[in-house]
């Protein structure tokens, strides 16, 4: 039924590769975010925008660079469809701004939430997100910066994406056929998916970044309820390796949105996930 | 980016096509919903199995036959894939005794949710879905009943169904490859896909069902969040449309999982229902 992996590739030996996003840890700032990750030897920051505005943009930087963390990614842009053309507009002003934040920050990859659909027009909605990626690229390749489609689980298809399938995101990539343009693979958006080891082979030269994190059974909640790693239904060690047989050997993320992790003490939630990547991932 | 459905089929003039999957008034008995039906002029009922234990099996034939209503389908049979061999085989049985009901009640069609998965293996329990329906054709086809497979919507593939999209479902009875075995499509299981039209158009010759309901917005719950037509991001009269031109005009089951719709007067919602039924799909 689906592309066979026939053989796992061993478990992760080291932290090397791994970042943690900080929304994992969503009560903290961003220092406390980088602190937190010095002291756990995680190497790597997803950094989102909102925190780093509260922070400050140009001190956002200062604090991971001072720290020796690398920035993985920078979430998000995206939301590309409105209602209107001018809201449309400003939401592709809104997503040079991600550029401009992200290449300040030191990250090659803006994440794209591609958003939901304005009305009841799957179709138009689609195109709007085609069309808004598109008037992107030129920006984005002047700067440096990398947009990554992140499919997301089609129970977000009207409200945050109408891209929920990596075979569709693949497929817009391929149209607009830009170096500057790729995928970011995340486990809990598309394990689900029959067709998800040919479309992560089909992927192979644009992935731009791989997310781990876990499907509760059943799922407490639509948006609150990602699980640890190993807490789930995921088969992560299978998707890892299928990633990596496609040539992607970048950071990968931890990100779990789940409000009795957001609750937990940072330390101790860091401490679980470096435990729970070398064992699972 | 899909297949076209440039003119939408005209509304449906009368309730001739009109069925009430009986789960949408939850709280009534198998007498309750058919006099419900009878009073609102709906002409057919989705019967489920959990209910007519609860009347008997001779008795609920018997309710129905009287208020001159047709049964449209019995849900559900399916939930193959298990953790051993033993209790597969005690799924297919109790499939068995589903068909077995399905013909005492009048009805030609089972409606299969196919299972999730017992353990990390997703490749492994679709196998065991196929061998399951597989066991079940012979007897099926000795009784007249056919097997209508149901892709489910992807948050449901851990604990329901591991068949998510109509391309899996197409497929898995193209292997089959007997008369027995088609799919139900449900609005709200399939309506995010990007290949859903294209999926329809296949699906020709072995649509066994039609069901409709909403996807809300935001979702509020994840198995009791269907919204009542209408009220919701589906575009209904486009699946309709699609599955009229892929040559089905059987019946259109309205099945709503939704506590609100549960807890409200029967009748209320069987008005409300007709009216939406008239205006939205």
């Amino acid at each position: 039924m689906t592309t066979a992996t026939d053989r796992l590739a061993p478990p992760l030996r080291d932290l090397a590769r791994l970042s943690l996003n900080q929304y994992t840890t969503q009560r903290w700032s961003v220092a406390e975010a980088v602190e937190g990750c010095a002291r756990a030897g995680i190497p790597a920051i997803g950094l989102w925008r909102d925190k780093v505005a509260e922070t400050g943009l140009a001190r956002s930087a200062q604090i991971v660079r001072d720290a020796g963390l690398r920035v993985s990614s920078l979430c998000r842009g995206g939301m590309f469809p409105a209602a209107t053309e001018a809201e449309r507009r400003a939401r592709i002003e809104d997503n040079r701004r991600a550029i401009d934040e992200a290449a300040e920050l030191g990250t090659d990859v803006l994440v794209l939430v591609c958003g939901g659909q304005p009305d009841r027009d799957l179709d138009g909605a689609r195109q709007m997100v085609e069309d808004g990626i598109a008037a992107l690229i030129p920006y984005a390749a002047g700067h440096g910066v990398r947009l990554g489609i992140e499919p997301l689980h089609p129970m977000f298809t009207a409200d945050r994406s109408v891209i929920v399938t990596l075979a569709q995101a693949n497929a817009l990539v391929e149209r607009l056929g830009s170096p500057q343009v790729g995928v970011v693979i995340d486990a809990y958006h598309v394990w689900w998916d029959p067709q998800v080891y040919a479309g992560i082979a089909r992927a192979a030269g644009h992935i731009l970044g791989f997310h781990v994190d876990d499907w509760l059974v059943p799922p407490p909640d639509v948006l609150l309820g990602r699980g640890m790693m190993g807490d789930g239904a995921i088969e992560l060690r299978r998707l890892r390796t299928a990633v990596e047989q496609a040539g992607y050997h970048g950071w990968i993320e931890v990100e779990i949105f789940n409000r009795a992790i957001w609750d937990a003490p940072g330390d101790e939630v860091l401490a679980l996930l470096c435990a729970r990547y070398l064992e699972y991932v």
